[in-house]
């Protein structure tokens, strides 16, 4: 391929640079100066996607003024020049280089992938990226994708979503009976378990499933993102969330690739991925805190879901967990590291955060 | 000064690689190799200070990856420099590059610095990095710094803090009557509203006068950096806190030092300080959940204040507003920022992760 040619060309001159420059480092190839190296990002997003998009532009910015314009990174929207969810195999199969898209689209390859992704009644972003960071959560990862060739980093989290906009008030168990619903992943089967009837729909036909009654309710990110879906003029009930608390967005190489990279410019890629990983919280923080303002004005009602519901929820997670447990080997290893780490979490969680904003908000 | 001298001679020697290299890129000084930039930076923290000590030696290993050793920058414990209250003064002369501190130390020489180190009831990290991010805090903050010839980074970020360690247990308003407390700041301000007789002591005598009884009570960080402080042997109520819910900490720069660096080498000192900001979060929150499986262990008792404390904690925190507000413009104009952006994001933090930790934890 073209671009490792030049890579392999550029070494050779970094190693002329160095003959004839007298450059006090010791080391060969990742010290070469003149390097470029072109990187063919692709997304699952459309162009000039909100926080999520804007975010991966603002990192390839980043990276090319960390490394003087050694470093190119191209973004490309979806279906550019793969579709949106085709990213994972075009990445695996080199085609491209990197993409940026959600470990949760990539279940039927590896059910334990959705777990990277979060999970029903999971970690929230913070608990995630301890867990991803200190508790082992990368490695294991890491080590499932290698099976792909690919080598994820952490590219993003929404936060807590919210549990989404209904037609009809749910008022109790039963109301949930039969309901279409567009959710997608492990919230999607725990509500099934409910008597919902989950269904998959672009995203471009949403709005219009709603509006016709096709569907009853949808879910879909946050109030930043679903004011600009409109769903508040269809759908008046908008409640909050507990089966996507912390949603990991990837930031995912070719693993050859990556592997072939000088160790400076992994660093820069990694520290400014981390970076991206982190701001793409505060700014779903910021533009939700503004978005619920507007999303009041229209007023929209915010509602809790019944007790009820919640805890038949927690126990349909439990059977989820356990028959994916069941069928796949890998879900439950991961599922196995989980689970104590999330239990730890939660206890100081609940002490810390919990109580904190039950006294300033309660 | 020898560093700046050097950088300066470095910046010819770049100019003379581009002429003999045929370097492709078009400007000068910020791509000149054999650059070598060293930077002092002391902390207000002991040698080998956990998660706090531990995240800036590795931020500054980092930065020396990044860069491939051209910028090399040297931390410093307290002391060994410079005193660990000392920094902000060092570094404003310039005897320093870079210190790592929080900003809420150096109230006296601005009111309002305490406010970029967070308030009672104030933000949560996910809050206060938002604001600081994508609601301007980072501008008034640079703005207000600048007048000390100073440059600040984001550098990490406590999360929730406990509200510390009483000898005897808090069933009600008048137990706080005359309670001797360790307890600083804004929090401190609050706490003597409501009868509290704050007191000022060094770290190293805190378990003494505690075990003594010459303090009642004691605030310090969470259960990870508590338990190493012994603190549970002598007091065994631990109440969760609303005094410091995010507490800042800073990576700040000379602000001459800063403006002298080239601009490749500040984005890469900016994304990897925010990469630190980031992981000192996920830091604390994975030992934070650890440490309290401990205290649990040996016995200790985790507490919810009286409804009518936090009530009471809430109307001082207003009172102290105002009198800062009365006392110094610089506080007033930073609060009339942070008021609005604190009430929108509560509703937003509220909806979202407090009605889901409810959910989830409740």
């Amino acid at each position: 391929m073209q671009r490792r040619a030049f890579l392999a060309s550029s070494a050779a001159l970094g190693a002329s640079l160095l003959a004839g420059c007298k450059r006090e480092e010791k080391s060969t190839l990742h010290i070469s100066r003149g390097r470029k190296i072109h990187i063919k990002l692709a997304t699952s997003w459309p162009a000039n996607f909100p926080i999520m998009g804007e975010g991966v532009e603002e990192f390839a910015k980043r990276v090319a003024e960390a490394t003087n314009n050694e470093v190119q990174i191209k973004v490309f929207a979806k279906n550019l020049l793969v579709p949106a969810l085709g990213v994972f195999d075009a990445c695996s199969a080199g085609q491209i280089d990197a993409f940026h898209s959600g470990p949760y689209y990539w279940k039927g390859k590896n059910a334990a992938f959705s777990l990277f992704g979060g999970f029903p009644f999971g970690f929230t972003s913070t608990e995630m990226n301890a867990w991803m960071m200190y508790g082992g959560g990368l490695d294991i990862w890491r080590k499932l994708y290698a099976k792909y060739n690919l080598y994820p980093l952490l590219g993003g989290n929404t936060g807590v979503q919210m549990g989404g906009w209904f037609r009809k008030e749910i008022k109790s168990f039963s109301d949930l009976k039969g309901l279409k619903m567009r959710i997608p992943g492990l919230g999607g089967e725990v509500m099934a378990k409910l008597g919902i009837n989950p269904v998959l729909l672009p995203a471009g036909e949403i709005y219009t499933a709603l509006d016709r009654g096709t569907i009853d309710a949808t879910e879909w990110v946050g109030p930043a993102l679903d004011i600009k879906m409109g769903f508040y003029k269809v759908a008046k009930y908008y409640y909050s969330g507990f089966h996507e608390p912390g949603s990991v967005l990837e930031l995912t190489f070719n693993k050859k690739f990556w592997d072939f990279l000088p160790q400076d410019i992994q660093t820069i890629i990694i520290s400014l991925a981390n970076e991206m990983n982190a701001k793409m919280i505060y700014n779903f923080q910021d533009k939700n805190a503004k978005a619920l303002q507007q999303l009041k004005k229209f007023g929209v009602e915010l509602k809790e879901w019944p007790q009820e519901i919640v805890e038949a929820a927690k126990k349909a997670l439990m059977t989820v967990i356990q028959e994916q447990s069941n069928k796949s080997q890998d879900f439950k290893e991961v599922w196995q590291q989980i689970e104590p780490y999330w239990m730890q979490n939660r206890a100081w969680t609940s002490l810390g955060t919990k109580n904190y904003l039950e006294m300033r908000d309660g």
